[in-house]
């Protein structure tokens, strides 16, 4: 057994039915991957809400954002040019679309185990985000909080950066890591000088699902791209690979929680240790998984045998994660950091 | 027909023949789409010389970079495990390679039109260029040149930058975009504070091969990504499109040759002209091309029905393009810019 997770005992914390339809007309179909941070002595999540209209019989009907209104696309069920093997998306005539359009709320709790959802929201815009955004992470940086998260639209899913010290007033910075990425995440610290970030290419051709490396003097541009690491063959993290949420920095370097996916799509975390001078390095990485899918809720539901971390906040030695399970609700784990570094031997 | 391209007489004008090999063992296959720039009087090509070990009977043998050093990998032509359907590439028990491997090669003229092949090289160096590097484009900004070329390794294939100002010594800035991407052309000056480039993500799921823009404070770190254009359905470019050389600046625009490709694979030329003031947004574009394969050498080659360029000069009304033919030899071509702007209708 190599899951060292403590899951809540309340889990699943957040359910699809704990959130209000962002309008009328859709419905909440999954909660996801929540941002997480901490703010005014609260801890809050930054849900990813995925909503589509309330389907009708014999017809698949999808959200998409057109000149900041939503717009509801038909299929007839049976139409042979529709393609509804993945419930994530559909393909109709070649072209690919998402069966939700996700948007961006807030969660708010004040011990870290009860949340109050709020009405707060974020919202994709424009032409690069009119599929949704998706799966944010939120770094804290002198007192900033940068969301980095993916945006979707039918241009592919590049990461957008928005900004804001005091989530009322938001800065939005556009697309910083262009298409196909996902799973960018901010090291919340520059290293000589200059801001990290993990990211994620999706990749069908040479490289593959690999995760890398990029620098930036001022969030919003970055360069010094690095290839950081690949999936492996043979292991759980064989298919693709990509960022948790922002580094947590030990004595023995930084600690990365990333994801990694199978042949048959079975989403488990691990740990990666990168150089704390140089986190093009990495020093260490999980051979085995430190948390699987097992429980109910992570084995069942929209996409099942998921586990899908991009949050969490840090106290000690003790990692708290906020995670999406099987695609569909919210639930939370604490690790301890000692037991984590002692899988990867250091 | 719309081929408005007045091609050289004496094309093609260099051939693999032309080239020594870079070592012992190497024959050169193809010269392909070279980097064209003027630096001492002189024009110059920037070719991609793309080699491999000399084949023997019954085995695929193909060179990679590792440590500086050229190693050969070689395969049982018969093995069932290796695919070598596209002459470009073959897959090994699902693991793509090249079957070249390509450096940049210095050959220059007094004329324009008779070229001499010099010594002078710059190969793939580093994780990121381990199967070469290609395509590269020369763009001159302010006494100094800037190198964006393919960097390609089994890591993916990104956009990586050599600047230099003497074609002594070289600066190396890295991959500046992250695979999978391709085609990154400079404008040569700035546009409101803020260097532009035009780039090609490689994308198979939402999201096709289109041209994108960015922007930079500093040529080594990109941001503000947005998308430019896609693939035209039914048109000479419904498959893929990427950018040639840097934009000619005009009184209307800025006046872009773009390859296109179609689901046969012919490449042909195209134009778009964009905003002066804000390149991401197009102006016009070609509905028919202004350059098609017609000769034998664009018909007949290494990979067929191919023009691309990624290089020109420009005298007044006259721009001359340097293209890779048939992905195999170097060709030249003149256009009128009035003309090829009337074909735009502007």
């Amino acid at each position: 057994m190599t899951d060292i997770a403590k899951r809540f005992e309340n889990n699943p914390i957040l359910k699809p039915g704990n959130v209000k339809p962002s309008v009328e007309g859709l419905a909440v179909e999954c909660l996801l991957n929540p941002g997480v941070f901490r703010y005014g002595g609260k801890t809050h999540l930054l849900l990813r809400v995925a909503e589509r209209p309330v389907q009708k019989e014999g017809i698949v009907s999808l959200p998409i954002l057109k000149d900041g209104a939503i717009d509801v696309l038909s299929f007839d069920k049976h139409d042979p040019d529709l393609d509804t093997t993945d419930p994530r998306g559909i393909v109709y005539k070649g072209k690919p679309y998402l069966t939700t359009l996700s948007h961006l709320r807030l969660a708010s709790s004040d011990d870290g185990i009860t949340f109050t959802v709020s009405d707060t929201a974020i919202f994709g815009e424009g032409k690069h985000e009119s599929f949704g955004i998706e799966d944010c992470r939120v770094a804290e940086v002198d007192g900033t909080f940068y969301l980095f998260y993916t945006a979707v639209s039918e241009n592919g899913h590049g990461i957008g950066m928005i900004s804001t010290s005091d989530w009322q007033d938001f800065g939005r910075h556009g697309i910083i890591i262009p298409p196909p990425n996902k799973d960018g995440a901010l090291f919340q610290e520059k290293i000589h000088d200059e801001y990290w970030c993990l990211h994620r290419p999706t990749n069908d051709g040479l490289g593959g699902n690999y995760m890398w490396v990029a620098r930036s003097k001022d969030l919003e541009h970055w360069g010094r791209h690095e290839c950081l690491a690949a999936p492996r063959k043979g292991k759980w993290d064989c298919a693709r690979i990509g960022a948790g949420a922002s580094p947590i920095k030990t004595e023995k370097g930084w600690l990365e929680i990333y994801h990694g996916a199978n042949e048959d799509n079975t989403y488990c975390l691990g740990a990666m240790l990168l150089d704390l001078d140089n986190p093009a390095n990495v020093l260490a990485r999980s051979d085995n998984p430190i948390m699987v899918p097992t429980t109910d809720y992570e084995k069942y539901g929209f996409f099942g045998e998921v586990i899908f971390t991009n949050g969490h906040v840090v106290d000690g030695d003790t990692v708290t994660i906020y995670y999406g399970a099987s695609d569909e609700v919210i639930c939370g784990a604490k690790f301890s950091i000692e037991e984590m570094l002692g899988t990867l031997g250091v």
